[in-house]
């Protein structure tokens, strides 16, 4: 199946499998040829705690300047609770530093035969926040999966509790990764009917040429993430505002974490927006860099999840901060509980279902260059 | 009925009108002897607003320096939507600045019928904000009816929405009014076993007399309100001390809103932490008052209702500040919506609904001085 066509079909219809959580190693086996193994929680109470290793097989080779991958660790989790299964995901990429097996530890450790009902959010949260520190992915996967859980027990999808407005739900941006100029060309050509906006990684060496090529072939705009790559605050508002030129709206990350002030005179000269990503990691990390950035880079796996996304969002907000949401390569789970928020953001760069071969679910697709979330109850995923 | 007898039956019992919609006139009119007028808003769509004003008659006539009064002008306003019936209410106390004609004169400009759903709580609220700026009471009446009809269209209590637990809701301070020292005994009397913590009003000559005379007849922590009524920062600084002295527990500002600077310093140098009142409406106003107080005192009536409030409530706990939840002599409806957020607060002081006679609900009530919330879905609300 050629690339283009593959997507297509990707995006349109998932790729999933029908799940029944007492068929989950075999269903999972099935679709993955991964041998699942099911761990089941040992604390018993009202709701029931399990998870498994799920190994996230991308589509194409990610490549950074330190290293390069053909997969992503991932750990998939599930809240039962009266008869209802709520999903949840730990995406751990390598340079979050979480492992697959330190995430598996932390979740046998969560005891929620102390509380009688998901709908505890706050004291639930609270405590699993309390049992170690960091372990944010896993954090964040039982905030997902509670939120999933409290949808289909009210019959809501998760962007009505949240009391948001679907039809606001933001087009998706679509990195092209760093290649030869004929197959960015190539990629871009794929993906420029299908997104309205197009993200690059700049930051290194022949970023110029990389955007120079997009160019050739799209007008579309873009968004650009410089991973922390320029130390040089001259030469890097230099390059924004040549990147501005090239029908750039937005940069991620410019410099590393440790020049706040060289980031805080960046911002303030820079035409373009300038997001934290690395820079911010959870809520607490907000008040510290007040001021530097414009706006603010929010990952479910970083934030813990999505209540204290929203907490995030609404602090940045009242600070006049900008929002986008991102996503590590994730199934349509995660992605979707992201996406959910995105009526709240002023940019989205969730395209980390799209970027994998292995989906569980369908959830979260693309209508046009835009999101489009499903009307069933909680994440409205479906297992195929 | 003497007054301890009428205070504990209004506690228990709540003091309400069974309470149809076709028949909001008759009953309201047989409950309170007022002669209602149901206005029904022009714009037609799948959500219908209705409202009426309705006089709160107080139990006590109510005095602060410069004037006393004996009522409290109020506006009930009903969201219908699919049969459901979501309760809201704008109090209007004098000092606030509005007004029952020109909450009203609002209220018949809301046009929801854009709107299909009350879940769209985020693009309902943004819209009903930008009709005009201040009416703060009218807006809260109108998210505090749509997260009612939100709870009852999922069948769950606002604060399981909130995702809170209502085992910890708080205590409620009572406030003790300025009266001569035999009255002050008596109602202090009254009061002592039925509330864990009281309410006194401070700022003025003579408030150590009031102390003094409620420490005589009990040892029951304190809150305090100054009322903006120091403006030497120093004497101020005296008098806190020795109010820690007679086992008070919190300030409310102290100073007037102009002294920010004072009140700064004053914060920093007090035994006892220093909440703003006065000085803060909405959420904008939060990163104006950073590091002047302590803690802010969130009142639905003063931040536009619950939405805002719980924004309210994460900016200032990630800037390390307490919360207090107050309310203004109110209905148990909007008493209700604020208790269900106590769980995030460190003090309540919602004692709105027994301070008057007519209250046309039975909805939070008390138990050994701690605000206890219905578990029906929605506020919970019964008009009996």
């Amino acid at each position: 199946m050629k690339r283009r066509e593959f997507l297509r079909k990707s995006v349109l219809y998932g790729s999933a499998v029908i799940f029944a959580p007492t068929l989950l190693a075999s269903c999972a086996e099935k679709q993955t040829k991964q041998p699942v193994t099911v761990h089941h929680n040992p604390h018993k109470g009202k709701m029931s705690l399990s998870y498994f290793s799920y190994e996230l097989q991308l589509r194409h080779t990610f490549t950074v300047a330190t290293y390069s991958r053909k997969t992503t660790p991932d750990v998939q989790v599930r809240i039962e609770y009266e008869g209802y299964t709520g999903h949840g995901e730990a995406s751990l990429p390598p340079y979050l530093g979480y492992t697959t097996e330190g995430t598996m530890n932390f979740l046998s450790k969560v005891d929620l035969s102390g509380f009688d009902s998901p709908f505890l959010l706050e004291d639930i949260l609270e405590y699993v926040d309390s049992i170690e520190s960091g372990q944010t992915p896993a954090k964040a996967a039982i905030d997902i999966a509670l939120h999933d859980l409290i949808g289909q027990l009210t019959c809501q999808p998760l962007y009505a509790l949240l009391g948001l407005n679907p039809d606001k739900v933001l087009d998706t941006s679509y990195t092209i990764g760093i290649d030869t100029p004929d197959v960015v060309r190539e990629k871009t050509l794929e993906c420029a009917d299908m997104f309205n906006i197009l993200k690059v990684k700049v930051g290194y060496d022949g970023d110029e040429e990389m955007v120079n090529t997009i160019r050739e072939v799209t007008n579309l705009p873009l968004v650009v993430d410089a991973n922390q790559g320029w130390t040089d605050r001259s030469k890097a508002l230099d390059k924004i505002c040549w990147l501005q030129s090239k029908g750039v709206r937005m940069i991620e990350q410019p410099m590393p974490t440790t020049m706040l002030d060289d980031i805080a005179w960046l911002t303030q000269n820079s035409p373009l927006p300038v997001y934290a990503d690395e820079s911010v990691q959870r809520l607490c990390d907000l008040p510290k860099i007040k001021g530097a950035f414009t706006g603010i880079n929010i990952k479910l796996m970083k934030s813990t999840g999505i209540r204290e996304a929203l907490k995030m969002i609404h602090y940045a907000r009242t600070e006049g901060m900008h929002v986008m949401l991102g996503c590590m390569t994730e199934t349509s789970c995660a992605v979707t509980a992201a996406a959910s928020l995105s009526p709240l953001a002023d940019f989205a760069d969730l395209d980390g279902n799209l970027l994998i071969s292995n989906d569980l679910y369908s959830g979260v697709g693309l209508c046009d260059g835009k999101l489009c979330l499903p009307q069933r109850a909680g994440l409205g995923l479906k297992e195929e």
